[in-house]
């Protein structure tokens, strides 16, 4: 378990640094141009998805995010205890995932997001995202195991595009965002109504996969 | 079959969700250059195009488009009863994804589109769009079956620029379209002309495809 | 061989399509930000390449590309008339592909491009995109054959951007290229500069696989 | 040996042309948006990584990279004397690169570059570039090996995003971007701390690496 909390640990730093990372050079460079910086945001947080659930992914999983492991607690893939210590080090990494990306653009090492996110329609499009990303782990995970990594990055790279919330479906990336006062932050205020979502979007995924597991045995498709 | 309808309703919900949705942010923060609008279009939707084919590929054959379906039942690999039913829960998801999109930007759930897109040189654009697409899931069907997913994201996402109407490429996309008064939308009187155009396309695809394997048996290559 | 030539006729026509095609519409949308219309002609072009070689690649070769086919030849995988009715049918399906997208565009079908790509830097920088794009071809067939139709769209896409004439690297495309008067339009006077510079590149890219291999077989590495 | 020299040298010979090469025309053709630049530059250094390692990779492990090659000297993989051989023909290359991409673009063929970029935050950032780049390659090459080269290519591209210092992450590349006064240049002056912080973050990488691999000799996960 030690080193299956290590990668836990390890991805969900790198992770979060690069989504908050890429997230203040996107800005810096974009002049303006909101879309180019999350265009170049978008491509680097699927570029290092692929790349940490490649590598990590046979040690632990590389779930990088609690909503995930509670689905995978609720389907008894993990176990209660294990499970808290995933969600522990998640959110710990990604914390210090923004520490570690203010550091090397010389900001404010811990920060408070000011960037309000807030509204029911914010609220369905954590949930939806949340739903698509778990969906497609699911999913994918069945039907062809060794695209998980691609299929996971190019959900959270639409993610950023068709939901209202820019998709952040993470809650251990949420808490670290919202200690960023960058182009990535939230304010802590609106964590917990994103959160919330995120975990229910994960929760309906799992019934929804199941329903077409389900159904497959009844009559073969 | 239930269960491949489920599949069909949900992946053409998730795809139209995307289309449309990508388009209302991408416009919003490209700051009126249409160009860099149209790059996070194109790489939202190739990007859910893998993920749905792969995932519910091997439970429905991931058409979401019923001049794929209607292809496939030319070619047998589905009856009509089955062909209509899949067509019927592709157009019901289409919609609803527009819905969900119109949703998560707080905006009218129902519109209708204004965009107009019509003469003959779009009717030729939607042909040559849909064409390719049925063109290369069949010859990568029997190519490489691991590559399809791939391929008709990528075949979409080159239609997004060669065409000049962005490759539709899917009656019931076209539909959902039409029910969008945003970037992605379509005045509803074009509709009839994009539709026709694509399964015509769809049509000479089956054909050229099939000229292309009769010639195999006839002299090996 | 009547299907392999269906097969490059069909591959070239929708290659050259998708080069000019999406150029035009690139252009006219990126607001004259010529690096927006790049990277959309780019993302265009590696796209259908990778759909094409592997589509059509298990019934021609797919070369869609003179320097290609000449290489081939040198190499035996092709006899003498077989390669210049491949060159034949190369040719005028990029041609009919200009002219496919001209139509769609509604721009006259014939043209003469009166792009200026002139001199001696031009003329090394198509030697380098050549053999670049050949020796990816030679490597990548021998070292992991299912990773061609990714390593040529990916050589091609880097092309576009580290030579100075944009990457042509085909003197069918060339030719097809000098008959377009819009973004990828060439002069007619300057492609047999290109052309010539191609052909050699490729034929160096050849010589050098070859060391490559030989080397091997002396020490094992 | 002579033929994985010849690899190593004409790898570092094209990524490093590539670098420089995409830089140049990046910056010539965004019109001013730095953003726009920056996408394409990663873009190209991205695909020709995933194009020379897949292609090169069977015949000399594709490094191009002393930091690279300094890991697998330590883990033994390489000897002393063929270690040194390899180092000495990356900076061979990478130098030639820088020239040939100068010579594409009629610029002076030899320059020295002005771009500052020093402080502790930029030695942070080289320091994660090549940590992440490392574990990346020690990672995936032993959960997937097939995966590698489009492992590498997606990490580096995250790393020009997510890093103060658009991860050089290598320091034969950074002793060719010291010759030149373009985009990707830099003041020769800063490269002694940025390739003792990327020796420092590959070390460190590899002790990591270990760390997760005892790890599971001890309790299995």
């Amino acid at each position: 378990m030690s080193r299956a909390l290590l990668a836990e640990a390890l991805g969900s730093l790198l992770l979060s640094g690069v989504v908050i990372g890429s997230g203040i050079l996107a800005e810096r460079l974009a002049s303006g141009n909101i879309g180019v910086a999350l265009l170049a945001n978008t491509a680097a947080t699927a570029a290092i998805l692929f790349v940490l659930i490649t590598g990590l992914g046979p040690i632990s999983g590389a779930h990088f995010n609690p909503a995930v492991t509670i689905v995978m607690m609720i389907q008894r893939a993990l176990n209660l205890s294990n499970g808290l210590l995933y969600m522990l080090v998640q959110i710990t990494g990604c914390i210090a995932g923004a520490i570690l990306a203010h550091a090397m653009f010389e900001l404010p090492l811990v920060q408070q997001g000011t960037h309000e996110r807030s509204g029911l329609a914010l609220g369905l499009s954590e949930g939806v995202a949340a739903f698509t990303l778990v969906l497609t782990i699911l999913l994918v995970r069945r039907a062809r195991p060794s695209a998980v990594p691609a299929a996971v990055a190019l959900a959270i790279a639409a993610g950023y595009w068709w939901t209202a919330s820019t998709s952040f479906a993470n809650p251990a990336i949420t808490v670290a965002r919202a200690m960023s006062d960058t182009f990535a932050g939230i304010r802590p205020a609106d964590a917990p109504l994103f959160i919330g979502a995120q975990i229910t979007g994960a929760i309906i995924a799992a019934v929804v996969a199941k329903a077409l597991k389900v159904a497959n045995s009844h009559d073969g498709a």
